[in-house]
């Protein structure tokens, strides 16, 4: 039987709360946390509707995860978000010792490979997942606000 | 008339937040956000409480000092914390765009300096401001978990 659990499938869902983050006015970025295949969190950007610089798709996603896991750590759980994380969130992963994030468009100003921000060393990175559609939909944003 | 509102009288403050932490069995680190001598945020580390490793004592006081001013950049505030901010705060006091940083104690493995972790061009930084009373707090607290 084909695994249909792939890197896209996931991603189509973080996709799918960016574009709900979208609808609401915010910078548009969606996450989820997934374990053994199953969604356990799942995010979206709302800084503005929060008024809060913290409330990143990731950080919700991963205070979100570890409740549910009843455990603050992220070992086996795989990140699937839109957009690069940012210094802040790729330092919440390290701390989450989170096994993989999966990224979809990068962000070449405020990304945390540009700025050089330490993953944990377990943590796996992959980039470039559906980044068409996840940087199409940044943009789309941008050219609301012009 | 002698100006009572230094870095020293603020520190205080944070140090009380961080007894607190220790009381409860977390990493013994305390904050508070003040705007023109008025403190409008104070909290501790509570990840372990809380099984949530984004509950760091300066995420928690940005987010409440954000809410307290009904707007998401703390310009004009200053955080005390007793520790030096890890890469997560400190990506999250970037976004802040907040005024000024003062801490007691260095982190040498962890701490956003070591770790060249970008803060905004207009953040000023302080360190070392009663350095020997925070230190003396974390080590305390490691001496109980050997």
């Amino acid at each position: 039987m084909e695994n249909i659990f792939t890197d896209e499938y996931f991603m189509k869902k973080a996709l799918a709360e960016a574009e709900t983050a979208f609808e609401k006015g915010e910078i548009p970025v969606g996450a989820v946390i997934v374990i053994d295949n199953r969604v356990i969190a799942r995010s979206h950007n709302l800084t503005e509707l929060l008024n809060d610089v913290t409330a990143h798709a990731e950080m919700q996603a991963i205070t979100s995860a570890a409740n549910y896991l009843g455990g603050k750590y992220l070992k086996d759980c795989t990140l699937y978000v839109t957009l690069e994380p940012c210094q802040m969130c790729a330092g919440a992963l390290y701390w989450s010792q989170i096994s993989k994030i999966v990224f979809g468009a990068s962000d070449e100003n405020r990304g945390f490979s540009k700025l050089g921000t330490q993953l944990h060393p377990k943590t796996q990175v992959v980039s470039g997942v559906l980044e068409n559609e996840c940087s199409l939909l940044m943009r789309a944003f941008f050219r609301t606000k012009r």
